[in-house]
């Protein structure tokens, strides 16, 4: 597979106008394009302008509705619940996320839950919207069932992300994990390497540790048993019953406190996803200063980041740091993309009548 | 080492008069009993009355200031920032969380930090307060630094348990876990055996993986380097910087929120411990319905509990459920006790004048 460059900016015109092709407001195609395009800027590829194709069998399937508008269902001064009538994902988010920062603001923290939306993007762009905001953002999510609880060799919960960021010096605290050892993306790399996959990633249909990532993702895709294992492994040895905890409580946040779904009925239902996510916004003025909270935050992580390392390493990195040097890289060398990207690209702007704006390779 | 079960009602008489002989009141010497006991009754022996001594030491060697008050520095209607003053940690923590709970009751979200406390018991305890009010209840705590980070090969987080806990039937959800891979007590288990310690547990002190328990414990205990890792494991092939992650946001939620001090300030300073928790009750009525929340919740639980099992398995564990069946077998088979922590008891009695309670052994 041949790798090239587009400019991310004439990559943002060209996805800007393709979901204006499917109808999306102008505003609607702007976000889409903003959230998309924040995981190729934070060099997370799996999720940015690759998954353009995945969008567009959504979309012109009709697990997304684009003339649908999302209704704000139950409201307090510190929370609502949207119904999100399969709006598209991002535009949700966006909303949801606002809503979130705007009660946070007036009264110190706004809690917002949402159901019936589809795939939302990277977790982590939510949060940091609060936390450009000068607030603590929290955002979750969950996903179609993958994660197999310990124990068991059927699939119930989902990869289910949680997302979390405040401001800090140099670089914006933004932690953002699944809770499962590792994305379903990861064990797709292995198979098309042939690798044999590390133990302690996934369970074969019987329950068994794997290797064979041929063998889990065939299953998983097949919906024969088996699956990714929580954080922390298989069985109880190194505790994967916190990885499925973790995953629990986002998925309470999300489906169970916004009525919505849980990971083991989305994409059940004909035409709908049924993803359910949550938002939380924190204004931490109410517990002290701003400046030296965050001056206070600042120090530890300087002094995790200074502490000794490991024999071997010459880095010890705070989450969210890796990112924001992709988005220095991204930004002056351009988004890095495969061909056959780059084709479905092509596809979609045929499509959607954006082929003027396709970018061209800067190598 | 001799086992031998004593009853659970006069172990909780002479718990109270130990803490009325050191001078507590008789409600904190209640608090600091009910918290203590609840490990036991939990199934948790290793954080109940086995850490009488530790609490004795604590409380005798000044680092728990007796008559000391807690003052809140700063309040609003959904937080509050408490100076613990080093004021014994179970009962700040019950104070902390009856203020949060009041505050969700009020306006549906309460959250109160706490800094400059001490050991404050299992975090599960004062999230099952707020669960048994009808609340969602969360609890945190940071610990003396004993997880590396990634990549590192010095203590620079602490065990920093996150627990979480809702009304779901039959049994409450609570989840209640260090974001280490293991607490301390599982190295020295495996020290008084002799064994190797799993790999993925522990670091040696150049920041290796070490199956050496008596050098890792060493290693800690002079705080010559390694310590134990972050759920996830070592390095980042199983996703060890996300329990390190979530170590970072029990971190931020106490001690940075609380203007507290950092886990690798935990018992720096001679004569104080510097502990932060964080504690938080949310109505989750603001959502919907609270009893059509709950069956939700439970009815997902159920499909979780009932799911395949494994080839060799045959249970799926929900979090709350075994520590729900040690509290019936403890209440009708008493509390079980080694002879070195009956010992203990026995010099405890006669420091604080409770000897005529020691309870006797039932076997």
């Amino acid at each position: 597979m041949q790798y090239h460059h587009v400019s991310y900016e004439a990559l943002k015109k060209f996805c800007i106008k393709v979901f204006q092709g499917y109808k999306f407001t102008e505003e609607e195609a702007q976000q889409i394009t903003d959230v998309l395009l924040a995981a190729d800027l934070s060099g997370i590829e799996s999720h940015g302008v690759q998954r353009l194709i995945r969008y567009h069998k959504e979309i012109t399937g009709g697990l997304v509705k684009i003339d649908a508008k999302p209704e704000i269902v139950k409201e307090t001064p510190i929370s609502a619940v949207i119904e999100g009538n399969d709006c598209m994902g991002q535009v949700l988010g966006v909303q949801a996320m606002n809503l979130a920062i705007k009660k946070a603001k007036e009264i110190g923290f706004g809690m917002v839950t949402v159901r019936n939306s589809n795939h939302y993007g990277i977790a982590a762009y939510y949060s940091k919207m609060a936390a450009e905001q000068g607030l603590i953002g929290m955002s979750m999510t969950n996903t179609e069932a993958i994660m197999v609880p310990t124990f068991g060799r059927k699939a119930m919960l989902g990869t289910n992300p949680i997302a979390f960021a405040m401001p800090a010096n140099p670089t914006t605290y933004s932690f953002d994990a699944a809770t499962t050892v590792v994305p379903r993306g990861k064990l797709e790399v292995y198979v098309k390497r042939g690798n044999g996959l590390p133990l302690g990633w996934a369970l074969d249909e019987n329950g068994h540790d794997s290797d064979d990532a041929d063998r889990v993702l065939k299953n998983i895709i097949g919906k024969t048993g088996g699956g990714i294992l929580p954080l922390g492994g298989s069985g109880d040895l190194t505790s994967g019953y916190k990885g499925y905890g973790f995953a629990m409580l986002c998925e309470i946040a999300t489906a169970i406190l916004s009525g919505g779904t849980t990971s083991n009925y989305i994409y059940k239902t004909p035409g709908r996803s049924n993803i359910a996510h949550c938002f939380i916004a924190l204004d931490y003025g109410m517990f002290g200063d701003k400046a030296e909270i965050e001056a206070n935050l600042s120090k530890y992580l300087q002094e995790v980041r200074d502490s000794d390392k490991a024999e071997g390493q010459d880095r010890i990195y705070i989450h969210g740091e890796k990112e924001a040097e992709a988005y220095d890289r991204v930004m002056s060398e351009g988004v890095y993309l495969n061909d056959k990207t780059y084709g479905e690209m092509q596809m979609i702007g045929e499509f959607t009548g954006a082929s003027d704006l396709l970018p061209a390779y800067l190598d």
